[in-house]
């Protein structure tokens, strides 16, 4: 790991229990959640494949693939130009220049950024809280990274498929009462749905999360499976989500 | 219960567990699973309101649900001749004439069967194996029963919104690998999906149903449940379960 990188007043540097990597983030603005661990754990990428992820925050998402699979690249795509820039001296702090790239841009001309559909594969953790209300400010970070404030789900179902290639992969983590909507888009932007997991806080509780792999162009038929269930008991893992979080090669 | 119905030579009487009431049915034709049970368990009907089932078979949901619920009536609609006659003997048997009316006609004509939208709720378990192949013999009724024969998922769907009045709600229990086309096609007939539920036979098994409610130009947010978990060991029941087949009331 580098030591020559700079940390800002407010930031702070966290451990991802992968590889060393670690991961600069300031609390001020927006701190990686489970959201991100369980997207990195369900996401399948094969050697030799190119990566995608859009609104990649801190760069997390980017970070975890590189550390859990044997991806050729990661590209991480955000708008909004101080967290491009953590995420960048984040890629720097663990010295992996060589695989990870961030870019500076706006998801709804992710077509234009990266023409002739590169990707084999495509993340996303986008905002999950439908707009209306009002209550948004939509000049805070956090409120960016929450809230469709600058992109909606369907900018990010559109953005995937424009630069996946015919086949490739999209996964997305989401919350459970938009289930309908994911399934609409993604069927109408020739993603099928293919595999759909949720993620439940304990056995007998209702999901809180959603994981979801769709194929560019595959056939309707999806595959929902078995729960992923967070605590065994208040304040314990189970095996499964210990194994995600700090388990040796990819959940 | 009435003791002049006649019974034929190859038909059995099976106990419902539910106020006493018995179903006539047909091992070489087609009997009742634990789809309609948990169909029964799994939908609401309130104090006063009108039911039909699409597709009812020898009549074991509308039974079940008069056994179980406070509805006024229940309608069943069937198209095989000899399911009607039996169901109807059924209702007989356990005098339920005053509560359950079968029906014998074809789902896709529906609309016309039952006009100007009478129903509060509509409940089906329909064929749930898509058509393709050729190896479905399409005159045997464990065929009709099982696949898409007569109708699609989309004739059930289309047929449950053009009986029900306007909020009236839509119960259907299906098989996972469906579960796109289900939100789909509910969403494109305006029976927005409110509510779902997966039924796994072991807590950490993939399910193998799927119970979805639909409310008739309902808002778009679908509320995920905690699993339905069959067993909590090999021949042992979990207590829901266990309410739902045996229990008292509606579960």
């Amino acid at each position: 790991m580098r030591t020559d990188i700079e940390i800002n007043e407010f930031e702070r540097v966290d451990d991802l229990h992968r590889n060393g990597y670690k991961i600069i983030q300031d609390p001020k603005r927006f701190c990686f959640g489970v959201d991100a661990v369980l997207l990195s754990g369900f996401a399948r990428v094969k050697k030799g494949e190119c990566v995608l992820d859009l609104g990649t925050g801190t760069g997390i998402i980017p970070i975890l693939l590189a550390a859990k699979t044997e991806g050729t690249h990661f590209a991480g795509l955000e708008i909004q130009e101080e967290s491009v820039e953590m995420a960048r001296r984040s890629v720097a702090l663990n010295e992996l220049e060589g695989k990870i790239t961030i870019h500076h841009g706006d998801i709804k001309e992710v077509g234009s950024i990266f023409p002739k559909h590169p990707f084999d594969v495509v993340t996303s953790n986008p905002p999950y809280m439908n707009e209306g209300g009002g209550l948004v400010n939509s000049f805070d970070a956090k409120a960016i990274a929450r809230h469709e404030v600058l992109c909606s789900l369907e900018d990010v179902i559109l953005g995937a498929e424009k630069v996946l290639q015919r086949g490739g992969r999209f996964y997305m983590i989401h919350r459970p009462h938009r289930l309908t909507d994911i399934m609409v888009l993604m069927r109408q932007y020739k993603l099928e749905p293919k595999r759909v997991r949720f993620v439940h806080p304990f056995q007998d509780k209702a999901p809180t999360m959603v994981l979801v792999e769709g194929v560019k162009g595959g056939n309707p038929m999806i595959k929902v499976e078995p729960p992923l269930i967070i605590y065994s008991e208040a304040g314990k893992y189970t095996q499964e989500a210990y194994d995600i979080y700090y388990g040796e090669g990819q959940a």
